[in-house]
């Protein structure tokens, strides 16, 4: 799964910023990815990116429509198609991560057909990925792993890269969710990949490399939420990770949408992470904690990262807010 | 995913007993199930089953065909596809495990198209499953987890179900493999559902049920098994369940397919499966250890079980060559 950047964001008739997230994530993350954006009437979404036309962004070297926005209801309307099939006939690919797939719309379908162009839905792997086989790889491999779900292991692994990045260091974001290879533009849609294969898609997605070169691996789910901790063990197990972070929402009152469960501890996923992670890597160390503080003011933020370095003895940022340079410090 | 019994079990020319031993688990566990078997030319493998054609299984009641033979290279031969299309014109399902699958044969899909007959690929979900939301069911569950892969947890929950059924207790099997699924009729092929909707597939296949009755859960994988975790994860996280049994096969010198694994020991699954499973069920408890000491002679299965139990202080069978008596005392 490799998209073709750069990209024309598609922010459609986005009703809010929240529904164009997946946007926000690769204007965030990937600032020099996408030529501009193109919005519908009623958009209420701006990346502040130049708006365009699908003419416009194709003269300024757009190869990807990039749909940045989720729909409602799960119906791709008409308004949209007409937006999409533009872009084919320009000569764009379209690429979306959503639950009702490009490659169902018959008619999206005979456009790619008649303009030979392709519809990437990210949800769905494309290739056949083997069963792990557990050997060592060579290269340096980090794991976000969380408490729970959707609590930052995203952001944490895209901070980490930028700031090793900026500091000369070879480093990798290795998407496994949707928005994570939208914004990458390549990745392993872990979710959607046959449980025997699960590790070895995540063997795949992090091959041999230099010796000094770091796979940062985006985590998902987390070992403690019933519902998908297999997924996350995969990734342990695939993954053999030689640096973990912890991922950690602290205003979280349960699991996300489990009521009935409470959200572990900190040293509680320090301590099952670990005893997971040994049994592929027996030298793996915590490097630190990655707090999403977006919840509490900066005052409160400050307050609980102090108290969560105390408590654990181990480095605690909020790398969105803050930067992950205290985690690069522990890394080196 | 029901199979309609009884069964005609089919051997082919499988070369030897263990080609055959689909077959063997039918035989063995569901003795009742299978009116007879069929047989071809250069066959040498044997379930003490009346030999029958097709006309005469089907004059005996039988409603399904279960090919119990794993095929060479993948092909469904001609020889095959000739007994198949028979059964089906005589009135018969055909239902198989194999990776080359039933569904992808032209000449197999049409003979079923023609006859109105279903082909069963058990290797291939047929449920779209939900999301595990990991709610506390009626009803008691055991799980077999293993040290490795293949170490008998099948059989030990097979051995469980007859021998509580045997004391008049209420107990199904619920099969989460292709060969457990051919065994019982039914089951949920684990590692072939997207990796989502694993551990709701667990609790899809075993629900609500009486307070005294028992879902005696087949195992798949093991938490230390790196190609497979994720799956055993799953059925830990969806299964809840209430008593553990752990599953070792002594001799075993590395994990199966991972020479450069070792097998862990069964204290070491002790304390990493429970750790697990008191996540979803604070109350579990681990019954007792079932050895497959297939590949030891009667005394030093004797001594290596003696040996099990003082140093775990736990009940220790080899519950297919003893049965599982001194388990189900321990859960009683």
């Amino acid at each position: 799964m490799a998209l073709e950047q750069p990209y024309l964001l598609f922010l459609g008739d986005a009703p809010d910023a929240l529904a164009a997230k997946v946007a926000r994530g690769i204007a965030d993350w990937r600032p020099g990815a996408s030529v501009g954006q193109l919005r519908l009437p009623g958009c209420n979404a701006d990346m502040k990116l130049p708006d365009m036309t699908v003419a416009e962004a194709r003269a300024a070297g757009a190869k990807t429509l990039v749909i940045g926005v989720a729909n409602r209801g799960g119906i791709i309307s008409e308004a949209w198609k007409a937006v999409l099939v533009e872009a084919m006939e320009a000569g764009m690919d379209i690429a979306a991560g959503l639950h009702t797939l490009l490659n169902r719309q018959p008619d999206l379908v005979e456009a790619a057909r008649r303009t030979g162009r392709t519809l990437h839905d990210v949800r769905v792997p494309t290739v056949q990925y083997p069963i792990a086989d557990g050997k060592k790889r060579r290269g340096k491999r980090l794991l976000a792993v969380g408490t729970d779900c959707s609590c930052g292991k995203m952001y944490t692994t895209l901070a980490l890269e930028r700031d090793m990045q900026a500091r000369g260091l070879k480093a990798d974001f290795r998407a496994t969710g949707q928005t994570g290879i939208l914004i990458d533009g390549a990745g392993v849609p872990l979710d959607a990949v046959i449980a025997d294969f699960m590790a070895g898609a995540v063997e795949h997605l992090t091959p041999d490399a230099d010796d000094d070169h770091w796979d940062l691996i985006e985590g998902q789910g987390s070992l403690f939420h019933p519902s998908y901790s297999g997924v996350t063990l995969a990734l342990i197990h695939g993954g053999q990770p030689d640096a973990l972070v912890l991922c950690h929402e602290p205003t979280r009152t349960h699991l996300r949408g489990l009521p009935h469960y409470e959200v572990p501890t900190l040293e509680e996923l320090r301590v099952l992470a670990v005893q997971m992670a040994q049994i592929v890597n027996p030298g793996v160390k915590v490097i630190g904690c990655a707090i999403n503080t977006a919840a509490l003011s900066e005052e409160d933020a400050e307050e609980y990262l102090a108290e969560t370095e105390a408590r654990l003895g181990l480095p605690a940022v909020d790398p969105y807010r803050h930067g992950s340079g205290k985690l690069l410090d522990a890394l080196a």
